[in-house]
């Protein structure tokens, strides 16, 4: 393995399952920090804000400050502060999300007819008021931000929908797609995750358990790829798909440098 | 016009829009039912029971019997009762449809564990938990039967998400497609039309006013369409798609026979 001075986690897979830890992942980052190395780590995940998150994290025990994790919704919000900053917007998705744009200084509407812009997450409060809102605002012709387009999040004894729910709905209602997804595989977060590090793109190493999602972010970004065996994909999976990660590892323990 | 013995009609946007008849509706309907023609009405509704559906067709002033309708809900029923009639049933889907399929005789569980079929139509009640135990089935590999497929319904001051919103969220979750469609364009509520009716489907004909729905049902049956311009359907939509009616009339009232 080549020697990186950046490394970019995905969290979930790979550092713990559920509220369990993978063996091997406190030491690991541990020992990449006392060597010098830059640490980020984003999510998926589209219904905590960062602290919330940042939270979840320290309770599980590992060593990650706040400022250090990207997830989606986080990411969103900064996306929209950068492009959308002075229009209005409708969202659909959860608090987390919500907390995110308002705290990125975000103009939230509740009135559909009102919108400028539609942001949608996954939202365990999704009903038909709001898909059917969603949808008038994307008739309207309004542009369409995602956090991300994940179909499926595997809990610890079941897998339920995740953004997909209300994606899915809604592009199959208007026949549209998101115009912008910031999530993985998008290199839109991971841009964001580069510039946290400050470190040259050649110089890091993208760490995560589902290829079509990490891996194919990190190739979108043009960043080095490992996929650890800790979580979603199993090694069948490499040899079946056609994006191949750098590396393949049983698991974070296996990290050199 | 050739001459027709039965005719099958839909019926929003043919006979009404919203809760306005269409001029010459109730004259034609009497004018062949004194011509000794049948008459059968066919609609996608997926969330009103056949009597509560002639109880408002009723109540607009129109003369057509309650035996004459058959709403998706009621051939939705009646699919399953001759398919699945021993089997648990797992519906996502508005009171109207939980109505006809327990009038049916079916079994409908509460728990998605215990399921062997999927139904879905469009449900106001939609919401997280009912998408997510939806999923549970379809990964479960169990049959998905849906009422029909619209994306979206036009009412009188906008359009709303139709079944669209349950079958598009299940879909992109899952990656399954429906195994079953029972309403237009499918031919399975054309046949149920047909044995109503009682004539030999060469001489009846299809009156409807949304191409890819009614004109499609028509002919995925075998069955004459003429097309009406008081709906959905605009002159220039006729140009452009693929599939064309035999005939395309101002309104139902310039039906002949």
């Amino acid at each position: 393995m080549r020697e990186y001075r950046g490394y970019i986690f995905d969290m979930d897979g790979v550092l713990y399952r559920g509220d369990t830890l993978i063996p091997g992942a406190v030491e690991t980052l541990e020992r990449l920090r006392r060597r010098g190395r830059r640490l980020v780590f984003v999510s998926n995940n589209s219904t905590r804000a960062r602290d919330d998150y940042a939270e979840r994290i320290s309770e599980l025990g590992l060593p990650i400050a706040e400022e250090e994790i990207i997830p989606a919704t986080y990411a969103t919000a900064r996306y929209l502060a950068e492009r959308h900053a002075q229009e209005r917007i409708f969202v659909v998705g959860a608090l987390g999300l919500v907390k995110e744009l308002l705290r990125a200084g975000l103009r939230l509407v509740a009135e559909p007819e009102r919108a400028e812009v539609l942001v949608t997450g996954s939202d365990p409060a999704i009903n038909y008021q709001k898909l059917s809102q969603a949808t008038s605002v994307l008739l309207a012709g309004k542009p369409w931000v995602t956090t991300n387009l994940d179909r499926l999040h595997p809990t610890e004894d079941r897998v339920i929908p995740g953004t997909g729910a209300v994606v899915g709905a809604l592009q199959y209602i208007t026949g549209r797609q998101p115009d912008v997804v910031v999530g993985k595989p998008s290199r839109l977060i991971m841009e964001q995750a580069l510039e946290a590090l400050g470190v040259p793109r050649e110089e890091c190493l993208m760490v995560g358990d589902i290829i079509e999602s990490d891996v194919l972010a990190g190739k979108n970004a043009g960043i080095d790829t490992a996929l650890v065996l800790t979580g979603v994909a199993k090694p069948e999976d490499v040899e079946r798909s056609e994006v191949k990660p750098d590396y393949v590892l049983k698991s974070i323990a296996d990290l050199e440098g």
